[in-house]
């Protein structure tokens, strides 16, 4: 997958200390996150059993705000600050997993949990990649 | 380009009244604006030049921050209000021509604003074609 | 109500071409209103009945959405362009119509509905102030 | 001081695990915060030195969607997930941190940094104040 985060960090004017590669991936991640729980939240609004899902339709939302305040954050490189990346990184692993854990409760009978469940599982593994990295 | 919006759009349990090709790439088109917008602000801050580029930030926050709202709203369908949806995205178009004007100024100097330029192009493109799909 | 806004309006290092105090008084308006619809979905969900709440929901979470890119904008004076204002001003008071009509259907058994409402009607409000006021 | 978020606890129709007074105090200063620093963002581009504040606009820009973030994270009560809502105010407390930091090195010359770096500071505050009650 080429993603949209890459041709604009290699853009940036200054020297970046971060893997780029893992920069991007993250990013590119994070913003895949942030889309599919948007709308996995919204797909559980219309389920028939939506009583049964309103956990579910929170976590989404959460992990949507929360994803997409952290690739707007690792979008910039000006005085970078990697106290703040690495908080919100880890902020981001939380909410991906409590994400991927209740979405994937319901992918036997949703195909939209299914897919937002397995976003969920790679954008928590592209932000432990990148703080990995951050040392 | 397989974009994020599409295989959720497939997943939806309702109908969806609006053509889903146009819509799909309309998401993943303000989604990648919101995106290059962040970065190009960003990247604009540690030009040498920065106070040359205060009003191509701004635009560019600007526009991040509509197009990102924007994806949000298209990508629920549940109670769906054409109204809304017309009118965040005739904003869209409004911001996206600024925006891309305001980098488009700037490409000779700044790659940054050379890609965020034709990403806001991009960006109004795809909101008008969705406009005109919706009548 | 003394706001959060005009504090920070009046530090602005530059003219501003607006009316400071209808100004003030939409990102005020805006950002109550982005929590109170942030909210209000929220409530909706943990409500028994929420399977005929769901409409609601939706609607919330895209005004808060528009409304608080829209609060964001118009906290912004650099490099001012009044067509990005107006067209996302038009946008918050046809959303905020919208959320607050649904809204105000189930004020006798939501009181967060009702707030919400209220909000939602003094947001549009405002954001139909400033907009004459921008002549 | 009475703000928004109060109103809107009050109404929430299930119990909530967390003590009242400090989650409402917590959402107030976020919401106050991500707003101060969107303003302190813009007026620094408008100051003659910006040349000199690119990285008090950086740091107030991730502070403003970290706080927005967390503040729509702890409006929602449905599912509650307690290690969510501590990470999201532990990165806030990193964040607001910071960026009080920064824009403390300006106070001497800018009014906005002045009011922004007190917001940062009660934003912190409040935080650790929930953070603490949560035990």
């Amino acid at each position: 997958m080429t993603g949209t985060a890459m041709p604009m960090i290699e853009t940036y004017p200054k020297p970046i200390n971060l893997d780029r590669s893992r920069l991007a991936a993250a990013i590119d991640a994070l913003t895949a996150c942030a889309e599919a729980c948007t709308a996995c939240a919204d797909a559980c609004l219309s389920e028939d059993q939506v009583a049964g899902l309103t956990k579910c339709v929170r976590t989404n939302l959460d992990c949507a705000d929360v994803c997409a305040a952290t690739a707007r954050v690792l979008s910039r490189h000006t005085g970078y600050d990697a106290n703040v990346s690495r908080s919100l990184l880890e902020a981001c692993v939380t909410v991906c997993k409590a994400c991927g854990d209740e979405c994937g409760r319901h992918i036997d009978m949703h195909e939209h949990c299914r897919i937002c469940a397995r976003s969920c599982r790679a954008c928590g593994e592209a932000c432990r990649d990148l703080l990995e990295a951050m040392g």
